[in-house]
């Protein structure tokens, strides 16, 4: 996964050493409440009466030189809230605040508007409130026109009933939950690799609509799904498909000694990486290893949940594998 | 305050515009929990058994430009944790965990380590763990050793222990604890009127050291002592100075139909906003509307917890003015 990105400008090298060296420093700065810190989905806090705090910051990667170039801002939002409170969901915690820190070059107040209506609409599809911001301007430091988004999610979870590696067994079914395309990740590639070639208002035959109107489809969140489902019990694990891909995100739920088995084929791939592989000639490894494929979230369910995992989803999940004995990490086959 | 501020490229009259816009939107994307949401120091939800969660976001402004330019990554860190702590310790919360957001050019896992120790030590310094993190890599949309930091602090208060503007009283006493200096906030201003006419490693007479080691000053971080003189029950309110300064800050702690009046003289001024007016040619209107003026947070306590206040912050703390009758808002005398 590691060629395609660092041509792009993405040093994945880099960012794994990054994350050791970040993982030991954190380790000095925690708090005997902290029963899950940084590298889970959502840092995990013990605050009494049997509950703990789940919290997860994200961004949104550079979606949002896609929503700066065509000038239509009012969806990365959506995209930001999905980052964070998909990852929060993971833990077995509802979301219930969201809080973001937006960097212009330049306040333009219409321009801030459009960008945090869809945060709030974001907030609206989670369900959690938006609670604070920050707005903050950098003259001279960012182009005027340009801006980042971050994010935190904050949720609550009965710490019987948190979610992960801890429940998951042998045997267990895989439910991929559908994406709604490239939800937030890999869009350093996408610029490298396809924008030097297709025009953003470009109407593609394999997408059927401007390229630009995929490349901003916002995040599909799976929060509301995802919640119902744990509240009736059907759920061992979940991982949110993000920058890694199926394999990485999937491994972060399996306990040592099991692995998974992925079998292509078994859900629908969005056309866009298609486009995205044959403009830039990306592998199969690199795709996989940077997209989540069709799959924004992968649920971890009992081999007897599966069928009412499914029906309740319907239209938006499918089957696609299973977990096994043995420490083979993810395969996709 | 908007002159100056203007000229420096951060126009104060489009972000209020901003900000009251944004004040609309987050309203309609809210919970039934929330008690305060956008517009105080922190958002505040009930989370049952009498408890609120407390979270606040915030970011360093462009501090990190200077960072950047000597190549001293390690205390910037501290100065987000401290925007975001002591935001929340505002509320009377307890801040308990905190998670940043690291936006990169590119990604030098020595730069970011440095980066991050910052943070981690702020976290130590402000009592909380560093629960999460994100480091985003933007190649193409920052330089590659640009970088920019948010940060979100989230803590737990007890309903009854909430600090603020309705435990405010006539008579109250203002206390303010000493800045270490700029803290984060007025750099672009720093950066318009002073860069461009002194080097970064100028020793000024007035400074005594060089001037990026004034400028890198970390933000002395104030949750410990409010959290201390708040358990002992000293507290009304307390108002961290930021953007806005001193007035706008106290303002926002004050209830309606109460005002105050804080005694310039009655505490000492940093010599860098000295340094910083004469550079530019600020006048008082601006500099108190933009820097903390060496106060870095303003307590309001009873007049019979004075003594103690002060006591129990020897040496960093000023007995600085009063609240009165009369909605005349806050006056700097």
């Amino acid at each position: 996964m590691s060629e395609a990105y660092r041509r792009a400008g993405v040093d994945v090298r880099a960012a794994a050493e990054a994350v050791a060296k970040i993982a030991g420093i954190a380790a000095g700065a925690t708090r005997p409440e902290v029963v899950e810190g940084v590298g889970g989905f959502a840092g995990l806090v013990r605050i009494g009466h049997g509950r703990l705090l789940a919290a997860a910051t994200d961004g949104v990667g550079t979606k949002v030189e896609i929503a700066r170039r065509s000038g239509r801002l009012d969806t990365v939002g959506i995209d930001l809230v999905a980052m964070c409170a998909d990852d929060v969901v993971c833990t077995g915690a509802e979301p219930l605040a969201f809080l973001d820190y937006l960097a212009v070059g330049r306040i333009e107040p219409e321009r801030v508007g459009s960008i945090v209506a869809g945060i709030a609409e974001g907030c609206r599809r989670a369900g959690c409130a938006l609670l604070g911001g920050e707005t903050a301007e950098h003259p001279g430091v960012l182009a005027p026109d340009a801006f980042d988004l971050a994010g935190c999610c904050v949720g609550l979870v009965e710490e019987q009933a948190v979610l992960g590696p801890h429940r998951v067994r042998p045997g267990d079914r895989l439910v991929g939950l559908a994406s709604s395309g490239l939800h937030a990740n890999g869009y350093s590639l996408v610029r490298h690799a396809l924008l030097p070639r297709v025009e953003l208002d470009a109407v593609l035959p394999e997408l059927g609509r401007p390229l630009v109107d995929e490349l901003l489809e916002p995040c599909a969140i799976h929060t509301p799904d995802v919640l119902a489902l744990h509240r009736d019990g059907l759920l061992h694990a979940a991982a949110h498909v993000t920058g890694g891909g199926i394999a990485e995100n999937l491994g972060r739920v399996l306990p040592t000694g099991l692995g998974a088995t992925v079998r292509r084929g078994s859900w629908p791939e969005p056309p866009i990486v298609g486009v995205i592989a044959r403009a830039g000639s990306i592998d199969d490894a690199d795709l996989f290893g940077t997209f989540n494929m069709g799959l924004g979230m992968v649920l971890v369910v009992a081999p007897e949940a599966v069928d009412a995992v499914l029906e309740r989803t319907s239209g938006r999940s499918y089957e696609v594998g299973e977990v096994e004995p043995g420490g083979q990490g993810v395969r996709i086959v």
